[in-house]
């Protein structure tokens, strides 16, 4: 069995043209959660990071398991107002018009090395914006971990030159 | 040291008047995080769930590691239009106007033991409207688990007479 098996193919969502991947049909099979998890770990700690970050809200479904497997803090990135104490913001583009993204200023020890999750990479716009959060954090990024590349539009060309695992390619 | 330590109180937070409990920095120390999730595991196996169900989406931040420790499957329940497959919907009552929540139709199999993960136990509005979902989708309600109950708030009163663990009660 492959893990694509898992994902279910939802077409025409959340727009016309458009196939979502969801992931809920893996996420609820415990033997798939384990491997997911499993995996991602493996091939994870090899890039020794002293935090995972997550990005809301779907990178919290991977980014917690994994910071406790791995032994290191987590580190949620929300969207705007989120956060209740003073945030480092970052805003990115959309297709149409901007978002932004948070991340408390006092979340990492400056220096630390960081491992950003999320649970897909599209056009990098988010990973990306995550990754100048790291850096006015002053701290190291040292990789992206993502279930999902969308490698047709190129979001990792976006993206600092650092390690991207991703378990599945479409 | 208490869990309770670890926790960051940030006063008139979303509103004037409202200490808001910030669990943030609970995530990013490893030790506390493993803490946490290895407690609210212990407490919850006994009541031997088939599936967690998180709440967006902090109940994802702790029902998805604890999922995994149960190696059982996990369920997102989230906020209208984010699930692309077919959803029940319940709304329920906020201090002004309502809100609803969303499960997808076929993520549990029928008559499934079912235990719902948040972050905070307040009012008993969001986790009241997740126990009317798992009701939805014929599963039997085993129990919740919350990191942080505020008692005053009487959230539990309103709650199906199940076992609810909170870890934590202000």
């Amino acid at each position: 069995m492959e893990l694509k098996n898992l994902i279910r193919d939802i077409p025409d969502f959340p727009i016309e043209g458009i196939i979502f991947r969801d992931l809920t049909t893996l996420l609820r099979n415990p033997q798939w959660l384990r491997y997911t998890i499993d995996i991602l770990t493996e091939k994870c700690s090899e890039l020794t990071p002293d935090y995972v970050v997550g990005i809301e809200s779907r990178g919290f479904v991977f980014g917690v398991p994994l910071a406790y497997q791995l032994n290191i803090g987590f580190i949620p990135v929300r969207k705007p107002g989120k956060l209740p104490a003073p945030v480092y913001s970052v805003d990115y583009d959309l297709e149409y018009g901007k978002d932004s993204l948070e991340m408390h200023q006092d979340a990492m020890v400056s220096g630390s090395r960081v491992l950003i999750i999320d649970d897909l990479l599209a056009t990098g716009g988010t990973a990306g914006a995550t990754a100048h959060l790291i850096e006015k954090a002053n701290c190291e990024l040292v990789g992206f971990g993502l279930i999902i590349e969308l490698t047709e539009l190129g979001g990792r060309k976006k993206l600092p030159n650092v390690p991207i695992v991703s378990l599945i390619q479409y």
